[in-house]
């Protein structure tokens, strides 16, 4: 019998968790049946936490590669454990690419997804000449130098509400979201891109990221960003950044924090 | 024939790199017969470039699993190649957790190990409570909080000339040594130690941030510090700090400026 393992007497409880991880070794956030996923561990370290079978609900899909500062997730659980048990139990079981950073527990209603008030996305690029080994597979490496006034130019004109219909992949529903925050700071070589908004089209700040890029190496006129929002025309910004560079930076809640840890 | 293959009727010249690497999947900086090392990477991409076999010389030898920011190495060529070019060439061959970061052409004599005049290492420790998966091997995780004050001030008693038997590996010469810096800088749960000196006794950076985390978790006294430099009993200082948070950061020479790139 697994330590905490849920007593089918005890009263089902829904568990809230930070997560950090490494995206490289996987396919991405969601299950799939024949490749490593954040949600394939995540379920089986609960499953030798406690005993249980259980399904985790995410707060955003990553893609494969793309990497996690602060991934919210949810389970139920009739697991009697101490809280802070889950932090150091799933840490104790998790391979060393994907830590429970902090735990909570959460209202039975609490839905990961769609109770997120904010979305935070970092986009790291490093934009010195040489590759560098020790950053490999968590930036993008960008050899020619960029024009990083001209981009955080383009990125200010894609904050507020518009119709993000050319910056996302295909997408069935409304696209028009509305961007709190397109952030360009770049710093001896590094060049960081933050993003805010309450909800993302699928692959948006990928999608960004390409075509801003493009600014920064003078291909793109920071005019042609703001027209190709005003057309609309779905996917047209062009190719999306890589993978490696983006992070799930910070989820926020109405009454319920996550912010970094002690 | 390679593309730069050396020309028999060519002179022989002195090419020093300045090389980062992730030490991770390495044996260490020096050659093994039946293991992988930077050593072999480095001389493999030498002969795909140039078609020549020959023998690298590094300026400090790397244990397994310790990383480089500017490891400086140095060989012997008729390769007619424009200098700027051994960067992007060995680069083309090298893997991707090795790179040259700079090339220069370097007087006949130049011995990257002799005529070094300062070594920087750094070691960094996430001192956060749980595990980084984003800075795994990058690091030494270290849960119980620091005292980073008292490391501090046992790292200053260790500045200046005096035996460092008690904080290195055996060795047959002279235990003295002039550490020239020895510093330690806290930072939202980051802790990075700084070393320099012109030449190190071999492990003397781990050996010391070993005993200096003991002080920081206050197992030992800052005072025991000083009595074990007194005593100078080889190796008393205890076990060393793991490899993965060490870093050979800079090494620097009279008249010869591997700085840090543009």
């Amino acid at each position: 019998m697994a330590a905490g393992e849920g007593d089918p007497q005890s009263r089902v409880r829904r568990v809230a968790l930070a997560l950090e991880y490494d995206g490289t070794g996987y396919s991405g956030s969601q299950y799939q049946e024949n490749a490593p996923s954040i949600q394939g561990a995540l379920e089986a370290a609960i499953n030798n936490l406690t005993g249980e079978r259980t399904r985790v609900a995410f707060a955003g899909r990553t893609d494969a590669g793309v990497h996690a500062l602060c991934q919210v997730a949810a389970f139920d659980t009739r697991a009697s454990l101490e809280i802070g048990a889950f932090v150091s139990g799933l840490n104790h079981f998790l391979p060393d690419d994907i830590a429970v950073k902090r735990a909570l527990d959460v209202d039975p209603a609490f839905d990961p997804r769609r109770h997120a008030t904010n979305r935070v996305y970092a986009y790291r690029i490093d934009n010195r000449r040489v590759r560098s080994p020790l950053m490999r597979n968590r930036v993008w490496h960008v050899e020619r130098p960029l024009d990083v006034a001209a981009m955080a130019r383009a990125a200010r004109s894609l904050e507020g509400t518009h119709d993000f219909a050319a910056f996302a992949g295909p997408y069935d529903g409304s696209t028009v979201r509305t961007l709190r925050c397109c952030q360009v700071l770049g710093d001896c070589g590094q060049v960081t891109l933050r993003f805010e908004a309450q909800s993302f089209l699928p692959h948006q700040v990928r999608r960004t990221v390409g075509p801003l890029v493009e600014v920064g190496l003078g291909r793109l006129d920071v005019e042609r960003i703001a027209r190709l929002l005003d057309e609309a025309i779905p996917s047209s910004a062009g190719p999306a950044a890589p993978a490696c560079g983006l992070y799930l930076a910070h989820i926020e809640y109405d009454g319920l924090d996550f912010g970094p840890e002690q």
